[in-house]
């Protein structure tokens, strides 16, 4: 099968085999992963693993906490201004897809919020270059990649407040200067791991300053001071997610994850430019390197190509329900040959139906 | 080995084995149930089918709704009173152990706790038979089984408002009449499962009546509309937790595991009863039939005992740390053979040392 889903998504075939043997025998100790204690050394020592490989993999100093966390990145909409946002204060957001209106949403419950910037205007099939960031903005919150709308940060935006951004689905795709972020959150569904856990970083300076009592499994503080181990954490999930970084480091870290990130991506897209039949759904310029969304030009061709993929084994091109069209889903995992495969059949049908 | 984990716990070997097998081919399908998306039939189909087998077990009717959430049971005790409890209102709570007593600190956040009984004068070791419930209560909330000191409820309190319950560590261990209970809530790692998810069953009448505004992914009534797929659940924990339910329904149900829970509780306390080095650290009467906790009456023969136990392949027999001493915890999938294990090595114990 070729997997194109937008997460939970493809994972590197190594760790689920390994993960797989896990279940019914964890590092030959007679125990399924499932059936340990998470207060083990045995568990213990997977989740300061994955954590320290999440600190090594980003390059971050002693200044910043990992926290494997439950709930997904949309528990963090809601917590990060619950612990970074007084009520008379303010926190500026990026307008620019689904999820970043999703968390403004959370965010006004907590304190005021101002729109730095919107793309709603075309859909958000485009990332503004300009911003407006007033000065007394607690933080700067955006959405790094745009799963759903396809669109991508090909640049951080310059705030002189700390910044905050969800990553879910392009973190660890790609080198960038991590230690510009104050806090970093992401479901690890996509490229750190399977469904159940979020990976939250936080330059510990930014806590302590909100005078709201935070309920004690949203105070990001107890979690730190309970390294991750507050409550029975998802440890499968953490143990999934550990292999996946793991993988990503044997395989040459983010370098060479951002090498077939872009390999992945220009295949793709060049391909896309060169068809008759197929057209891109937002700028190129902010093409997600990730996620590229599409469509055909004729709707009535739509089908008839979700039928042909469907009969080759490629899976997760449907595009997102509330946007409809096309998107195929290109993460760390993802196999060149699966994009050469899809860019064969899509040249295909150009030329049987053009 | 023998499992004797308090949670997470021992497992059926035939989840574990589908479970493994699920990690590289869900179904038949070609794909890893860690790389399918969460909307797809395939999915939907499992998560429908854990909730309808929640329902069964429980037999209850279409007033109630069964969520699959993030988060554990720690997340419920904020998630309760957020929902339920306005802020000049008052709630019940038992305090009855450690989990209640956390329950009971989150709940002062959100209104008024009156405490309805407290056994904290012993140490936990009993269970109140009388309660103060005032009418007045939004709830009475109790813990049915206290993992930690080896307590369980083994009658349903009479109080004239809505009943809440966590039943994290005795959920689906024995028939009784869930439809007394307006809210049962029970983190999947001991009986129903493994870690990363939490089962929530709600009566649908206890909900809207609160004036707060409550963050979308708090608020029940957001999971129910979302059919629990408001965000991307933890879909392996989810699945795991179909396929316990499935093995519960396959070996006879409720009345079936009953009858293990008994026999292996009645070998198990039988035998501590009947030795001279060991002794039990809670009221007869109110013994867990989960977590047996005891002691050697010599402090000296703890750590030989434990050795001896590591030496026998037993694990999960040291006390949980806040009360020390010993632990065994025997869940659904316990064999009463791990127990009779367990006993030969007590009574050889007691023998070689008595």
């Amino acid at each position: 099968m070729y997997n194109f889903n937008s997460g939970p998504a493809v994972l590197p075939a190594a760790v689920l085999y390994e993960a797989s043997e896990a279940v019914l025998n964890f590092n030959n100790i007679g125990l399924s992963i499932l059936e340990i204690g998470h207060r083990t050394d045995w568990f213990v020592n997977v989740l300061e693993e994955a954590k320290s490989l999440v600190k090594e993999l980003m390059q971050l100093d002693d200044s910043y906490e990992v926290l494997y966390l439950h709930g997904g990145a949309t528990t963090q909409f809601m917590q990060v201004p619950m612990n970074l946002l007084n009520e008379d204060e303010t926190a500026s957001y990026c307008d620019n897809g689904i999820w970043g209106s999703k968390a403004i949403k959370e965010a006004k419950l907590f304190g005021n919020v101002h729109i730095a910037c919107s793309s709603k205007d075309q859909n958000h099939t485009y990332i503004p270059k300009e911003l407006s960031v007033p000065q007394y903005s607690k933080y700067l919150h955006y959405t790094t990649n745009n799963t759903v709308e396809g669109t991508q940060w090909h640049f951080i935006p310059e705030a002189n407040v700390p910044l905050v951004a969800d990553m879910s689905s392009d973190i660890f795709s790609r080198e960038i200067p991590f230690s510009k972020f104050s806090l970093i959150y992401a479901g690890a569904q996509k490229n750190a791991g399977a469904a159940g856990v979020t990976i939250v970083v936080i330059k510990k300076d930014i806590l302590g300053k909100v005078k709201r009592q935070i309920p004690t499994i949203l105070d990001y503080r107890t979690h730190i001071e309970a390294k991750s181990l507050l409550n029975t954490p998802p440890v499968f999930a953490i143990y999934v997610s550990m292999l996946t970084l793991r993988w990503i480091k044997k395989e040459g870290g983010l370098r060479e994850m951002e090498k077939r990130t872009n390999e992945r991506a220009d295949l793709f897209y060049e391909t896309l430019d060169s068809l008759n039949l197929f057209e891109g759904k937002v700028d190129k310029q902010d093409r997600s390197l990730m996620n590229a969304t599409f469509t055909t030009k004729n709707p009535g061709h739509e089908k008839l190509f979700l039928d042909e993929c469907k009969q080759n084994g490629m899976v997760g091109i449907k595009g997102h329900r509330s946007v409809g069209g096309l998107r195929v889903s290109m993460y760390n995992a993802l196999p060149l040959s699966s994009v050469q495969a899809l860019c064969d059949l899509m040249k295909d049908f150009d030329e049987k139906h053009g």
